[in-house]
């Protein structure tokens, strides 16, 4: 028994969506049904059971106009560990004169008959403008500020692991959420699940409209800490902070950065999260980024279950 | 039966070649045992087909001494989708003293008995040297100004599969012949098929010798499309063009850039193929090259049936 | 008969090391014990017998700070014809904060819960650093000037197969051994065998202390060389070269370069190995390089299957 392949189509419905591009195309159902699934998949990202063979014999092509070791690994790892005959394809930005070459790009691996595309590009909305010019799946792997779906889902997983529960609870995003998708595609998702969000930022790394994505806006982190269950740091971009937005990356450290007075006000038992790569002693205290509230790595590892997870649900729905 | 993969070394004559370094090298029947080869791997390269598990347990190496994203995923999904195992080596040139180190390259590859080699190089004649030093097959994937045999083979299958045969038409290759490679492999293909071939370009982008290759040869468009059945359009190397050879882009747009005022000269039913990447507005007009008559990202499909064809005449034949 | 796979774990006893970062960690019986291993795998490295899938269902991940397109390529076709799922990661080393950032990677990379990870590092104590705080194996592949400890046994494989023996040989190490990871873990492995070893080098690239690692110090090569078995050139660094220490090439060349008139004064039968990638004419002369006493792309050879050996005796060991 404990041998025997965790099943899943099996046990799904079929997932309708053709494509994962942005967390508001889906469904309160369809996420907790992603959860679900990528909750069946953790002994087999762990390897405490076999591979599912569920994309034998599939092709899955990862086209990353922007570097990204981390995601771009979590995806491989994920398509290979099902079975999937995966092919990496970095293309430097630099080199590809926008819009109507990267419809060619899209044109040209098309042809090549993969079934799923894994794109990840500078450009907000230009993951959906490729999904529309393939015959294929496509997953967001990140475009621009816009979206970064799996990377919600990794973390909503994370977080009713830990907690048991995600409705009901307080989550507080906190940095710069002007400029990440991160910050966009987590407050989607718990927007979409019913959960009390609040983001807390200094006023220049707000975006104009925040107040419709998340529940409370704060400026000051020590009250907006207050009685949270979750905290979700965000990477602090430095070329950004040495410029003229924030004044030093000591003073951002000192009113922003995630230390344990700071974390004293949330509640007892919240859990502290950071999408990575940290820059550690800029916006979260080394030792707190280390310490027992954190769940980090825990985020990285429901990571490959999270992409086993999509690239399962959209690529056995078309044979449904 | 429909799932029943295509066997194919059964069904043809074993492959008496050993690497694929030119079209020159092959003899006609030759040539059309790929092109038939190629045909039945078509299924299989769209994964209607299981995957065909010829090239199990055999060592492909894609040695890529210039980058060409295209190429290499082209031939890493054809071997992969064969049951190869591909390792991808990307060699910058400039690290790499010319001559004598090639050659220790490829004795420290063989040392590792990869099964195939599949080699791009700057240097005209740079994949025929190296195959003389190994002890497995060597495929040539371009080798400077000479020859790249495969791009030759898939748009030879893509003209049949559009006109339903090959002898007897007349296909046109326009633009930089003096420096293409795809032109000089297609116009031995072409040549060793007996089918009639142009060249139309401006005279100091035709070779020397040229006459002794394609059977007409043309520097007006207009006159050159006259009645062809293929019209064969080749990239512009931009540096070039805007160099002492070409006097503008625009300008050559303007006399060698494919639109529907010139291909109006060509038949009613001539297709249009490209190599890729496209200079769209260099030398061929958008709308032709997305365009009813365009089969360019069939020439992109063809690709990986034609590869598949090629990795398993060569290693199958080595069986026999 | 033939053709039934080399089964290996069953007839050594398990190998009782988590990793393999250093040579100096080894016992006599365990080096040896690797080189028997080795050896079985020679008929699968060659691809005369099929694959062994005992890695099959694992995750090896090749993590190379410093670029090595030869050693990465090795371990890679190693893992892929042991059956492994091979993720390549290469991180430039400019892009990395060092010290906490590798402990950050390594918590990064262990949550993706890989078997086994493959690390090259510019300096010296990075991978044993990394290896503590990972749940999987690690192995060396090169770590600043400390150790690289798959050469040492693909160089003491390479020995035994040419000499039938190790023990009883005079082995010289000629060159920069200074700086040199091949040539310290090379005096480790030999020194735990009982092997004669000699170094033979300039006074300022010889380290401090080389006489508790050598048997005997030379800074003449004629003298150093008379009556040796086996003579290993190292590679210079060109850079170095150039520098302060070395006056020019060509002096380099004049006293430490091996030549027919050098290596005369070795045994008649002595051997010629080099690590590569060798610079031909700085440390060596080509027709040595490329004679008939060289075994240069022998040790090549062995590297894949020293490879293999030591990923199939890290992880079958788990399991025992």
């Amino acid at each position: 028994m404990a041998d025997t392949p965790a099943s899943t189509s099996g046990d799904f419905p079929p997932f309708r969506q053709r494509h994962l591009i942005s967390i508001a195309d889906l469904k309160q159902h369809e996420i907790i049904d992603l959860l679900d699934r990528a909750e069946r998949m953790v002994p087999v990202s762990r390897q405490e059971r076999k591979s599912l063979p569920t994309l034998s014999g599939k092709t899955q092509i990862n086209l990353f106009f922007e570097p990204s070791t981390r995601t771009q690994s979590s995806f491989e790892i994920a398509g290979k560990r099902l079975g999937a005959l995966v092919v990496n394809m970095s293309v430097k930005t630099s080199s590809v004169s926008k819009g109507e070459t990267l419809v060619d790009t899209a044109a040209t691996l098309n042809a090549m008959r993969p079934d799923v595309l894994v794109v990840r590009h500078g450009a907000a909305g230009a993951v959906e403008l490729l999904s529309q010019k393939v015959g294929c799946s496509v997953i967001n792997a990140g475009d621009g500020a816009h979206e970064h779906p799996t990377q919600a889902l990794l973390d909503a997983l994370t977080i009713r692991r830990h907690k048991g529960r995600i409705s009901g609870l307080t989550v507080a995003i906190c940095g710069d959420i002007a400029n990440s998708r991160v910050a966009r595609s987590n407050l989607l998702l718990l927007g979409a699940l019913h959960v009390r969000t609040r983001v807390i930022a200094p006023r220049n790394l707000l975006p104009p409209g925040i107040e419709h994505l998340a529940t409370e806006v704060f400026t000051d982190m020590e009250e907006g800490l207050k009685g949270v269950d979750v905290v979700m740091m965000l990477r602090l971009q430095h070329e950004r902070a040495s410029g003229k937005m924030i004044p030093s990356v000591r003073e951002y450290y000192r009113f922003y950065g995630l230390d344990a007075e700071k974390l004293a006000f949330a509640n007892p038992d919240a859990i502290v999260m950071h999408p990575g790569p940290m820059n550690r002693g800029v916006e979260i205290d080394p030792a707190i980024a280390d310490g027992s509230r954190s769940v980090i790595t825990d985020q990285v590892e429901m990571g490959v279950a999270v992409r086993m997870a999509v690239l399962d649900a959209l690529l056995s729905g078309d044979q449904a």
